[in-house]
């Protein structure tokens, strides 16, 4: 096939993925949203939620507008480096912004529709819900996928002065770094926010008394359940947004040097750099084709159907993966005095699938409530908070161990069988169905807005056990979801460090040398002080949210007796505050420290990224499974546990106990956990926009 | 002067040390015991520490016997190694184990007595309390040069066929091995036993009704007391032990390349070879002459004592290195191309000095009761133990900041200055005084013991106020000397690191290449696994501990009622038995993992020691600071604090928050912290010794 007719149908997936998204969208708008207090309440929701974008992004656009500026400023008047790499970090910035509109609209409507079709069976529930999250899946793809193929036609094109394919990408990691701004904002600040709602509502109740906890009539409700908009659906796609793009990006750059030059295009288009943009498209599709796969029948198991959906597009793209690599790259060629054969490449790709499903495994082993883990953390609930934290802590750090050996073998054997390119595409392989796998976690969050919607309306018992049968399952997918997240990071921050070293021309980096081996442990402090940072973000956030429920309580008559209604606005506003107050100090942490150190040594540098991937990978695995393991013991012990022929339920203190470590845990693994998925990459792509200025 | 004489006088300070050790630990012995009862406490006190010890040194003997055994078959019939390093691996291991019995033993007569001393004043009770720590410092020091110095005399004459003296040195490293051991084994073990007796003691009153926690008729108390001589005299004592020895080692194999060959003796000793020993020897005699200094009159401030003795000593060391080094080395040199000076390498020690010093001061400033970061965790309990929980985690991490600085400025400096020979220098300067500076340290268990002992006895209030006194100093005398040891261990961990990768080849590091980042990962995921076993173990033996408590309570009659006593023998032994039992899995993995690693490939090892390091150093600081901090907030709390008007005190909700915290910093801070010094200088020694082998 011709490889221009190739290049001009990587475009038209994205829009397929933005037109298919729409088509669901619409079709979840099309449904009933059910009684008018249901859609008081979704609309406070949605309000909300609307209210955080807006206030987000008119603070991104004045950072979105200063970087640009200084990017522009930076790479003027040097040679091999343009200005123009300023339009690919807003085109990048606007891109993701607005694949989290699209999902964050779709998402507050989803969720009490979600609760509308629960109220007459599980199959129509799990179809919205899933839908609402596969808008977002879609979009950030779609928008992924059209934004980078077109600026990659559009400076091949137009440029005539740009010859070389390096050249071209160096300008389009400008679209990484502003995908990497977005999700600073989105996840950082979306966590900040959703903890501080969360913890806030529950310890309102602990501080001033009579106003109850998980209550409608407590203002921060809404907030809360804003929150999960806001955190889990838009700071998760901004999140995997970067991902994505860093790993397509990350694999062109070193694609460039990879394969030997095709001829036939203007801009001597190589196989190595189209390859990841195609896998890319080609994914998309396979998402779409898996999304049919998730069906429920009434009284089956929606775990069921998510799990077809996601391991059938990962297999499709298994298979198809063999095909395009073998179409597209040489069977075997030589380069750098290696041989490599397309059927490498191809093994590459599967290594960094097989990964992310098996980190997901090992993730959803110490996290779900039917596993070892967290029934021996539910009975450490039993003598108290103290040894419950204890056990959960070393859950979580126990947790570290596979997930880092299967990282360890994957990255030893991508660049066994395709060098450091092997390593960049098999984290585009991990990536390839982030389609669906977003749509599975997205989902999560709907469902669980859909039962707090169900509970807050006051509907049936029967439509809250089935929303509750719902989020169950997103809790699982959450928690699979986060471990992908991580792991995915992980080898894009890796992929990115490669890419960085080409493009600032650092052969070997010696640990041995003081200089780097500094750059190194100054780097892998940078996710403990990122994490203290985030966490103190929620305390100080929190604190203020309590603060205002009491108000709340004290100075609006009726409140207490449920005849008011509270000022939701006013605690969503709160949140809002003090998510973007709070994110500024780490995000600058994050965009200057690599900045700083860079113009002293880029040796120093390339350190610094190793410190930071190894650390942040850790940490961020410890934090997420720590937090999930303390949330579903928590649930265990609701649903009952025994010991020593006692059973321990609700209200016990063996449950007080896990509320504790619930509540310790929310922070850890929805606020300074998932943002070091942001920092390693972050840094890795503002080392990798500055290489060619070292 | 001759060198020969030099070399001569070395173990002489060694002597020395032992002898003035041994006279102030008669001189402790010949002070009046006090009342029946305090004696009969102290001696069930002392029965259980040694009872500890005996059990620990059966298993000990098994374990050296049979490393030994395999480290003289291994290094048979090759060439450049010799079976004899398994000598020095058991002369290492029965120096070490010899001083962590002289220390204890003498803190167990000496707490007593300080109890006893403070009944009539202070000024006799800290004189008591500092003998004790300074015979286990003198030990430590003393036991250390003299089983180096007499080994390095003895291989460099009785063995004419050994012609280098890097060869000589290898065949030391053994010691540092015999030291690591011990020092897993009473840092880990000992780790262990404290906390399950700690945690197991105050849970007890949790789980059964009717159980006071914190009194004498608690059967684990006597075990809590023993803890603090097990974990925090004899662990602390060789984890120093490591750390000097490891310091010492790492710098004379760096030193063997160092300094142009001298001569004039058989084995053609080198000065930068012997330059570590001298200082080491010099260091001795400097701390003896702090301990001079310790001096409080009656109504004065302990620490203003403790602090003219460290500073004091730290000064006289820094003036008079700079002789030493001036006299022993050129003024100028060339070696691999490079030009170093007396003068630089002189810097190297002071930066280590210097370095240890400010690690000291940060480490102070996180946990003191009177400053900034414990207020707020203080307060952030009001709102109860989940915020206390998150705020002290924040905390931890947020600590690790300046020490990281602090320690990458010291290895550039430092390296800038003598090369890798300057960053082990560097870690000998820090511990060059580790004489008076662990005296410093073990002065806090033995006061802690003491204030124990006045409260068992039933001793008048004034008594206990006097060594509440000691034992507010003693706590900011530990918190400082666990960012010592911390620092130490890092900067000792990257000396063997220097050292292991001269003795093995290594060239540079090449973290891009996959195994090595690989290695490397894998390295930085240990600290975690080996914090997580070593708090679960503590989890299970608290367990076993609480279930004996109750058990005792229920079958004993009138231990409820104070009329008869508890069997603390049993509680002792609990401790004993599972301190052993769960020490060997995380003593397995810290041995195997670098030998399997470096078996598959020497330069992934070289990646496991930097990940092992950077990581273990960052867990370390964060571990250990947490804990420091919820102990002192906890502290704080019960001299009340102020919040919005309100004052929370002892006993108040508050109060129980702080709790909580506390006890969950019990493990971090006692087990699982101080353990990753261990690993970090256990794995580079391991590696060290391994790497004439592979």
């Amino acid at each position: 096939m011709d490889q221009q007719i190739i290049l001009y149908a990587i475009p038209v997936s994205g829009i397929l993925a933005l037109l298919y998204a729409f088509m669901r969208a619409s079709w979840i708008s099309r449904q009933p949203e059910g009684t008018e207090t249901m859609a008081t309440i979704a609309g406070h929701i949605a309000d909300g939620a609307l209210a955080f974008l807006k206030r987000e992004y008119k603070v991104l656009i004045i950072f979105v507008i200063s970087v640009a500026i200084l990017l522009a400023f930076a790479n003027s008047n040097r040679s091999g480096t343009s200005p123009i790499i300023a339009v690919s970090f807003i085109v990048g910035a606007f891109c993701s912004a607005l694949a989290g509109f699209f999902g964050m609209r779709v998402a507050t409507k989803a969720n009490v529709r979600t609760t509308n079709a629960a109220r007459t069976g599980l199959a129509d529930a799990l179809n919205i819900a899933f839908s609402g999250g596969l808008v977002m899946g879609l979009s950030v793809v779609g928008l992924g996928v059209l934004g980078l193929s077109v600026l990659f036609i559009i400076y091949s094109r137009m440029f005539p002065e740009i010859s070389q394919v390096s050249e071209v990408i160096n300008l389009i990691s400008g679209f990484s770094l502003g995908a990497s701004s977005i999700a600073l904002f989105a996840r950082v600040g979306g966590g900040i926010y959703t903890k501080a709602a969360d913890v806030g509502a529950d310890l309102a109740g602990k501080v001033y008394e009579g106003i109850p906890e998980d209550d409608p009539r407590n203002p921060a409700t809404i907030a809360d359940n804003v929150g999960d908009n806001v955190g889990d659906v838009a700071g998760m796609g901004a999140d995997l947004f970067e991902s994505y793009v860093g790993a397509i990006i990350g694999t062109m750059v070193l694609g460039a040097a990879f394969v030997p030059v095709f001829s036939g295009m203007g801009i001597d288009p190589v196989a190595g750099v189209m390859l990841p943009l195609v896998i890319a498209a080609v994914g998309i599709i396979v998402s779409i084709v898996g999304s049919f796969f998730v069906r429920v029948k009434e009284g089956g198991n929606p775990q069921h159907g998510l799990n077809m959906g996601e391991f059938g597009a990962s297999i499709i793209m298994a298979i198809l993966s063999y095909f395009i690599i073998d179409r597209m790259l040489p069977a075997t060629w030589v380069a750098d005095g290696m041989i490599y054969t397309s059927l490498n490449v191809f093994w590459a790709v599967i290594i960094g699938l097989v990964a992310g499903v098996l980190i997901g495994i090992i993730t959803e082993y110490y996290c779900s409530t039917d596993n070892k883990p967290v029934v021996g953390l539910a009975r450490q609930s039993i003598t108290g908070s103290a040894t419950n934290i204890i056990a959960g802590l070393g859950l979580g750090m126990m947790s570290t161990g596979l997930p880092i050996i299967v990282l360890s073998i994957a990255i030893v054997a991508s660049s066994y069988f395709a060098g450091l390119y092997g390593i960049a595409i098999a984290a585009l392989g991990m990536l390839s169905v982030t389609g669906i796998q977003l749509a599975v976690d997205a989902y999560g969050p709907i469902s669980d807005n859909a039962g707090g919607i169900a509970e807050m309306a006051g509907l049936p018992k029967e439509v809250r056990e089935r929303t509750d049968k719902l989020d169950a399952v997103g809790n699982t997918t959450a928690a699979i979801g986060k471990g992908f997240a991580i792991g995915s990071a992980a080898l894009t921050a890796l992929a990115l460090f490669a890419a960085f070293r080409q493009q600032a021309n650092i052969g070997a980096l010696d640990v041995t040398q003081p200089v780097i081996m500094a750059g190194l442990l100054i780097g892998a402090m940078l996710p403990f002080i990122f994490s203290a940072m985030a966490m103190g973000a929620v305390g100080r956030a929190a604190g203020d949210m309590i603060r205002e429920v009491g108000r709340q309580f004290n100075e609006i008559p009726g409140l207490r007796e449920g005849t008011a209604p509270a000022e939701f606005a006013h605690c969503v506003d709160i949140s809002t505050k003090a998510a973007i107050r709070e994110m500024i100090l780490p995000g600058l942490l994050g965009v200057l420290v690599p900045v700083a150190v860079g113009f002293t040594s880029k040796e120093m540098l390339g350190g610094l990224l190793v410190g930071v991937t190894s650390s942040g990978v850790l940490m961020a695995i410890f934090q997420s499974n720590a937090g999930g393991a303390w949330d579903n013991a928590k649930k265990r012990i609701e649903g009952g546990i025994e010991f020593d022929g006692v059973v321990y339920g609700k209200g016990s203190d063996t449950h007080k106990a896990a509320v504790v470590g619930d509540t310790v845990g929310d922070p850890l693994k929805d606020t300074s956990g998932p943002s070091l998925n942001i920092l390693m990459k972050l840094i890795a792509v503002v080392a990798l926009v500055i290489a060619p200025l070292l």
